[in-house]
C-alpha cells in the first residue's frame, strides 16, 4: 500500500494549538472550543470582525513550526514506515502568505521525526496528482485537477463530522481502519 | 497535456551561476566551463579537495532566490499557461541541508512568475509520484518509487548528452517538441 498522510489537523494539531493562542491572545473574546468546530476553515467561524486577530495567529512566525503533534501520531508514524515501503507526508502550504509556513512545516517535520521522513514530504496545493492508495486528511472534500487515485480515508476531526462516506480514523484505531499489524 | 517542468538547469539558472560565483569566489582556482559539465552533480566533477567550497556556494543564503532565469524560460512559461490547463513546476529541495533552498525556490517563482505559479509548485523528492503526460528534466535519470506515468523530456544541457534515448527540449524549441501551437 502506498499511503499519504497529510499534517496539519492530522498529525500536527493545528486547531488545538489555534485555540490555545487564541484564548491566550484575546481572552476577552469569544472562543469556539473544538468540540464545536464546524467547516474546515478556523477563520470562518469565528465572527467576520475578528477574522485579521485569527490569521495573525496562522500566520505569526512559529506557528506551524511550533505545532504539538496530534496524541499518538509520531508512535503510529514509526509503526507505519516500519510496515510500509511508501509512505509521505503530503500537505499544502498556506498561500498566499507562504513565508513562514513552507520552511516551518520542512523544520517540524525535521525535529519530529528526522531526516528519513523530510525525504518523503510532498508540499503541493493539488494533491489530486499525487498517486497513492490512500490520502488520510482532514479536509472535508478535497478537489484538484486530477480525479484522484486514492481513496480519501477522513481523519476524524468535530469539524469533518458532516461527511459521511468516507472512512475514518484517528491515532487510536488506525491499524484496524488501514488493516496494518 | 498535463505538463510538469522542473526548476534548477531548467527555468533558473543554477549552472551558470554556480560557475559565475565560483570563479567570483576562488579566482585562483581550477573552474570547469558549462560546455565542459559532465555529470549531473557539480560537486562530482570538482576535485574532490573543492568539495566543501563547491557545496558552500549553493548552500549559501540567497543562492537560490537569485538565480537568474535561464533564457527564454520566463517567456515561454507564460505561453505554456495560455495553451495548457495544467502546468505545474515540479522540483526537488536540497537535502538535508533544505534551510535556505526551499522557501527560497517559492521566492523566486513569486518573484518571476507570481502568485498564481506558486499555487502550482509541487516540491518533492520523488518525482515519479506526479502524475503528469511530460516531465520537462535536465537530470538524466530520473528514478522513484513508481514506474512514472510521464515521459521524461530532457532539458538539453552539456552534462546530459549522454542519454540518448529521450526527447530533448530546450526554449528555443519548446514548441515544435511538445507540439504546442
Amino acid at each position: 500500500m502506498r499511503l499519504l498522510i497529510d499534517m496539519d489537523g492530522v498529525i500536527a494539531d493545528f486547531e488545538g494549538d489555534f485555540l490555545r493562542r487564541w484564548k491566550e491572545t484575546h481572552p476577552e473574546k469569544t472562543h469556539i472550543p473544538l468540540e464545536n468546530r464546524k467547516g474546515f476553515y478556523v477563520r470562518e467561524q469565528y465572527p467576520q470582525e475578528f477574522s485579521e486577530f485569527v490569521q495573525e495567529i496562522y500566520h505569526s512566525p512559529g506557528f506551524y513550526q511550533n505545532l504539538p503533534p496530534m496524541p499518538g501520531a509520531i508512535e503510529a508514524l514509526k509503526e507505519i514506515k516500519n510496515s510500509l515501503n511508501h509512505v509521505f507526508l503530503c500537505t499544502s502550504p498556506m498561500l498566499p502568505k507562504y513565508e513562514n509556513c513552507v520552511l516551518e512545516k520542512f523544520h517540524w517535520v525535521y525535529e519530529h521525526l528526522g531526516t528519513d521522513w523530510v525525504n518523503n514530504i510532498i508540499l503541493t496545493r493539488d494533491k489530486t496528482v499525487v498517486k497513492g492508495d490512500v490520502l488520510i486528511d482532514d479536509k472535508p472534500d478535497i478537489k484538484g485537477s486530477c480525479i484522484p487515485e486514492w481513496e480519501h480515508v477522513i481523519y476524524d476531526q468535530p469539524y469533518n463530522r458532516n461527511i459521511t462516506g468516507n472512512r475514518r480514523l484517528t491515532w487510536d484505531n488506525w491499524k484496524e481502519v488501514l488493516n496494518i499489524q
